[in-house]
C-alpha cells in the first residue's frame, strides 16, 4: 500500500445524515489496513488551522445512528485563495497526511480537486440532502432527508383533510428537484414545482377544481427551494385565487438537514467509507466515489467535476474540449437519463394522483 | 337515564391529535349505554346544515391512533349569530339530538355555551393543540403537539451542532406559552419567549456569549407564536448583532397539528370522552370535562368559560358579579396557580440551561 | 446550604430514558448552587469501588434527547451487603461526598435508605420505565416506554388487520399492570391482562366471537410481565382453540427499554432533578422526590420504601407500627387510590372497546 | 389497447408497507387509460369467492401512507388445486377480468403462472419485506421493514450501552438474509447470522472478548429466521459461556411487517404499479414487473419463475433444459452477483465493525 500510512479525513459543506457513518467506516477501514488516520475538524477551516486529532477505533463508536457530523463542518472563504490553499498542503505536510478523504457536495469536490492538483491527493465522498452531485446516483443524507419530508407531510395532511385545505411545502435540494420530485410521489402531492422542468398551473388548477367537485379535501404542493425565495407565498395567493381553495405554506428549512440517518444512508456511507480506503489502498487517488444502480464505483475526480459542471450547465468550451469525445459522450448520456428520469417522476405526478 | 335517547357528536376549531379517539369513546359508550350517536361533520357548521350520519360501533374503528378529525372541522360565521344558533336547534329538533358533545378549544365552548342556553344542552370535551382552556390541566392534543416539536428541534440541533448555530424556533399555542415553556425544557433550549412573561434579552445574549466561550457550539431558543408574526425575523437579527452567533429561524406551523396521537392524548381523551358520556347519563348536562391532577372531572360549563375569561384577562366586571364570591376565590386561584407554573418552568429554562 | 459542597450522582437498576435528563438537570443546577458534582458510574458497584469523576455543565451537555444513562447501570451484590454499605461509605469519606442523589427504582431507593441510615444522606429520584415506585404518580421513563409500545403495537395492527389476526403482545412493568392498561386503552386493545385483577376470559371470548361477526378482522390483548414467563404461548393456545381466530405472539423486551425520551419524560426528569437539588440546599435530605397530579413534592424516604412495600403487600406487622396511625391512613388511601385509577382503565377497556 | 377494458388487483402472501400504494397506482393509471379496475379482497381466497368491487380514482385515496393492505390478504389452500384455479378462471369470467395485477412474494407470482396458463393473463409486482424474489434488487416493503429494525434496535442499543450487554436480534427474511445482512451494517452489529452463508463464531468470539477489553460496552448480533427457530436461544447461551458478556435475545416479529412505509417504499410500489399497467396496455401480458439498478423493466412470468428457482436451489434439471443457454448464462450471472454482493456486505460487517 506503499505511501499511504497516514490519512486525514474532513466533512465540509452542508451537514447530511449518513456522515459520521462515513467516517466511522474510512476510520475503521483504514486502521485495519494500518493506516494512521486523523480527523480534521470545521471541514476546509479547520485543514487550514490544523484543527485536527487521531482517531482510534473506539472514537468513532456509537455514531452510525447520529445525525450531523461528529467532525463539526464550516465555510472557508480563505479555502477559495491560493494562499489557504498553501496553506492547507502546508498543515498536511506537517501532520505528515499523505492524502485526505473530503466527505461534502459539489463544493467539497472543487476544494478535493484544488487540493489535490496543489499535490495532496483526495478522495471525495458525495455527502449532501440535495442529491445534486452528477457523478452519483444517490448521495448520503438524500434518502433521510426524503423520508424527513415524508413524515413531516403526513402529519400536514391529517390536518389539511380536517380542514380542507391546500398546503405548500418548500423543501430543499437547491438547484435539484429531486428531493421535490421524489417527495412528491410519496405524500400523494398534486405537483411538485422544480427548477429543471415547467410547470403547467392552468392545468394543475383545472385537476384541483375537478378533484375538489369529486370530494378530495386535501391538497399537498412540493416546491424546490430552486424556484425562489419569496416564490411561494405568491403561489398561495395564486391558487386562492384560482382555485378558492384554503391554502397554507410551511417551509421545514434546516429540520430536513438532521435526524438519525436512515438504514439506506447508513448503509451508503459505510459502503462508500470502504469504497474510498480500498481506492486509496489500491492506489487509485484523485477519485470520487459513486453509486450507479446497485454498484459502489469510482471514477476520475477532475472527470466528476466536468460531469457536475455540465448537468448544471457550467461547463466552458474550454473544459469541453478537455474531455476525450467517447467521455464526453457518456457524460452527455448520463445527464440525459438523469433528466429523462426526472420527467417521468413528474409524469406521474402529473397523472396518477388525483 | 331519563331523556338521552340520542345525541350528536362534533369536533369544531383547529383540529388535534386524539380528537378521533374522544369521537371513538364517546360513540362506544353511549351506545353501550343505550343512546343512539350521530356524527356532525364540519363542527357547527354542519350542524346548522345537517350534515350528520348515525354511527354504529364499527364507524369508529381504526381511528384512535389517527391525527385530524374523521369527522372533519370547519369555520362557521353564521354559528356567531343569533339565525345560526336557531337552525342549529332547528336542526338537533329535527334529526331528534337530545343533547351534543362538543369537542374543541375556547371557541367551541363559547358555541357550546349559546347552544346550551338555546334549549341544546351540550357537553365540552378541550381538544386543542394549544393548552390554552383554563379550565383543564392539560387539552387533548397538547401532548402530541409538544412531542412533535421535540422531534423537530432534536433534528434541528444535529445540524446546528455541525454549523455551530442558533436556531429560533416558533411554536404554536396562540397566547399560551405552555408549548413554548415546556418544549423549551425538554430541547435544551437558553430561552423561551412567551406572551405571559418578560424576557430579560440582555442576561440571555451574555449567557450565550458566555457559554460559546465555554464551547457550547449549538443554541435553541423557541418563541411562542404569540408573541407576534414578524417577531422572531426580528429576533434572529438582533441575535445576531449582539452575539455575533449565526442565527437560523424556522417555523413548523402547521406541522405540529397533525400526526398520531401520543399514549397520552389517546387516553386523555378516551377517558373525556367516557367522562362526558357518564355526565349525560348521569343527567348532569352543560358541564366541561377537563383534567385537574390526575382526575378527570367536569365543571359547569358557564363558570368553565369565565374561568378561561379570567385567565385571558377577558372576565367584565358584570361577569365577575354574577360569580358567588366562594366560586370567585377558587378560580382565582387556579388561575394564580397555572401561571406560577409557567414562572417555574421559566426559571428552570433561565437557570440550568447553559 | 450548610455541609453540602460536593455530592454524588448515579442511576441503578434497569435503565430508563430520561435518567440523562435528570443527570443534567441535577448537575446544572447544583453547579449553579455553588455545589460540585460526582458522577458515579455503574450505580452502587461503581460508588463501592470509587467509579467517579467530577461533571461540569458541558459534561451534561447534548443528553437531554439520550435514552440509557450516560453514568451507566449496574447490579452488584456486594452492595446489599454491610460491607458493601461500608465500602459504599468510606468511598464517600474519600471523594468527600456530602451526599448522593440516586436515580432508579424501587431497589435503588433500597439501597439509598441503608445508604442514608449508614451516614450518607441520599435523595431518591425515580427512574423506571414500570412506574412501580408507589410514592409518585409517575416514574421517569414510563412514558417514553408506552408510546414506544404504542408504536410498535399500532404497526402490529396493520398486519393484524391485513390478515384478519389477533396479537397478544407480553409489555414489561414488572408486578405493575400500569404500562399493559395504559397502553391497552391506547392501542384499543381488547384486553389488558395484569396481575393486579382477574380477567373474564369468557367474557373475552364471546366479546371476540361477536366481534369477529361483526366484521372486526384485528385483536389485540396486551398482557403484563408479571403474570408469568410461558403464560402468553398457552394463552395464544387458548384463544385459537376457543375462539378459531389465528393468533400470534410478539414480546418486544427491552426494546421498550430504550429510545429518546419524549417530552413527558424530559420535563418530568429536568423537575425531578431540580427538585432533588432544592431539597438538598435547603437542608431537607433523606427525601424521595414524587410527582403528585401536576406538583413535584418530596417524601421522607423511610415513609417512601414502607409505601412501596405496602403497595406490594410486603409490609410487616413490625414496619406497620412504626407508622404514625395519621399517616398510615393517608399511605392506605394512596394506595387504594392507585389500585382504583387501575380498575377504572379496565373497566374502559372491558368495556368500550370493540 | 386491444382487450383490456377491465382488469383486477389483489395482494397475496404477507402483507407489506407500500402495497397501498402500488393498488392506488395500477388503479389511478389504469382509469386514467380508460381501463376499469376492480379490487379483489383477500387475495386469491377472496378472487375464488369472488368478493370484489369496483374501484373508483377515491377509493385510493389517503392510503399511500398507510402500512397493510386494503384489500386484505389470506392464504388459499384452494388455490394451490386445480379446482381452485378453474374456479378462480370462472370468477374472471364471470366478472369481465381481462387480466389481474397480482402483487406479492414468490408464492404469490407461482399462483399467477398458473393463472396466466390457465387463460387469465397476469402481471405481477413483487411485495413482500423479504426481498427474496430472483428477478428484482428490491421488493416493497423490504425498506421499510429494515428501517423499523434500524429503529428498534437503535433503542436496544441504548438499554445495551447501560447495561454493559449483547443483544441478539432475530430478524425477519425467510430464507433471505438480505434484511439481516443491511441492517446488521446499519446498526454496527459485530456479527450478521444468514442462511446463505457461514459464519466463523471463534473468530466472532475472539472479536467481542477483545474488543470488551478496549472498552466496547455494548454488541448486536442479528440473525436471519432462515437460521432455524431455536437457534437463538441456544447462540445466547453460547456467547455467555465462551465471551461471558451478559446477552438477551429479543424477537421483533411481525412488528417488522407494519408501519408506514418509507418514502423509498413508497416510490417504487408508484413507479412498479405504473409500468404493470403500461405493460398490461402495451400489450405485454405475463410479466413481472422487476427494479434492476434504479431502472424498472419487467420479465417473463415463467422466465423470473425459474430465476427463482435456481436462487433458491429448487431448479428441476427438466426446467433448467427449458431455459435457452443464453438465458441460462445471463440468469445464472443475476444469481451469482447477488450473492456477491451478500457476501461482500458481510465482509464489511466482520472487518468494519468493532
Amino acid at each position: 500500500m506503499g505511501r499511504f500510512n497516514r490519512i486525514g479525513v474532513l466533512t465540509s459543506g452542508g451537514d447530511a445524515p449518513g456522515m459520521n457513518a462515513a467516517v466511522r467506516a474510512v476510520t475503521r477501514l483504514a486502521l485495519l489496513k494500518g493506516i494512521e488516520v486523523f480527523g480534521i475538524y470545521n471541514g476546509y477551516r479547520g485543514l487550514i488551522e490544523g484543527e485536527m486529532e487521531q482517531l482510534g477505533e473506539r472514537d468513532v463508536s456509537y455514531i452510525i445512528n447520529r445525525g450531523g457530523t461528529m467532525l463539526y463542518t464550516a465555510r472557508s472563504e480563505e479555502f477559495k485563495t491560493k494562499i489557504g490553499i498553501d496553506k492547507a498542503v502546508e498543515t498536511c505536510r506537517k501532520f505528515g497526511l499523505d492524502g485526505i478523504v473530503t466527505i461534502g457536495g459539489d463544493g467539497t469536490f472543487r476544494g478535493a480537486v484544488e487540493l489535490t492538483d496543489a499535490g495532496v491527493p483526495c478522495i471525495g465522498i458525495p455527502g449532501t440532502i440535495d442529491n445534486d452531485v452528477a457523478s452519483t446516483d444517490a448521495t448520503i443524507g438524500y434518502d433521510t432527508a426524503m423520508n424527513t419530508v415524508v413524515e413531516l407531510v403526513d402529519k400536514l395532511r391529517d390536518t389539511g383533510e380536517s380542514h380542507s385545505r391546500c398546503n405548500v411545502v418548500e423543501v430543499m435540494g437547491r438547484e435539484s428537484g429531486d428531493i421535490a420530485l421524489n417527495t412528491a410521489i410519496a405524500v400523494g402531492a398534486v405537483c411538485a414545482v422544480v427548477p429543471e422542468m415547467p410547470t403547467d398551473f392552468d392545468k394543475l388548477y383545472t385537476k384541483m377544481i375537478t378533484a375538489r367537485k369529486n370530494g378530495k379535501r386535501n391538497f399537498i404542493i412540493i416546491t424546490s427551494e430552486g424556484v425562489g425565495k419569496d416564490y411561494c407565498e405568491h403561489l398561495c395567493d395564486e391558487i386562492r385565487e384560482k382555485t378558492g381553495i384554503e391554502t397554507r405554506f410551511v417551509r421545514p428549512a434546516h429540520i430536513q438537514r438532521g435526524g438519525s440517518p436512515t438504514l439506506r444512508d447508513r448503509v451508503l456511507a459505510t459502503q462508500m467509507g470502504c469504497a474510498a480506503v480500498e481506492s486509496l489502498v489500491s492506489g487509485q487517488m484523485k477519485r470520487v466515489v459513486c453509486l450507479r444502480g446497485s454498484a459502489i464505483e469510482t471514477m476520475d475526480i477532475h472527470e466528476a467535476l466536468y460531469l457536475d459542471k455540465m448537468m448544471k450547465n457550467q461547463l466552458t468550451k474550454e473544459e469541453e474540449d478537455l474531455i476525450p469525445p467517447n467521455r464526453l459522450y457518456d457524460m452527455r448520456r448520463m445527464v440525459a437519463d438523469r433528466l429523462a428520469l426526472k420527467e417521468y417522476l413528474n409524469y406521474m405526478i402529473t397523472n396518477i394522483v388525483l
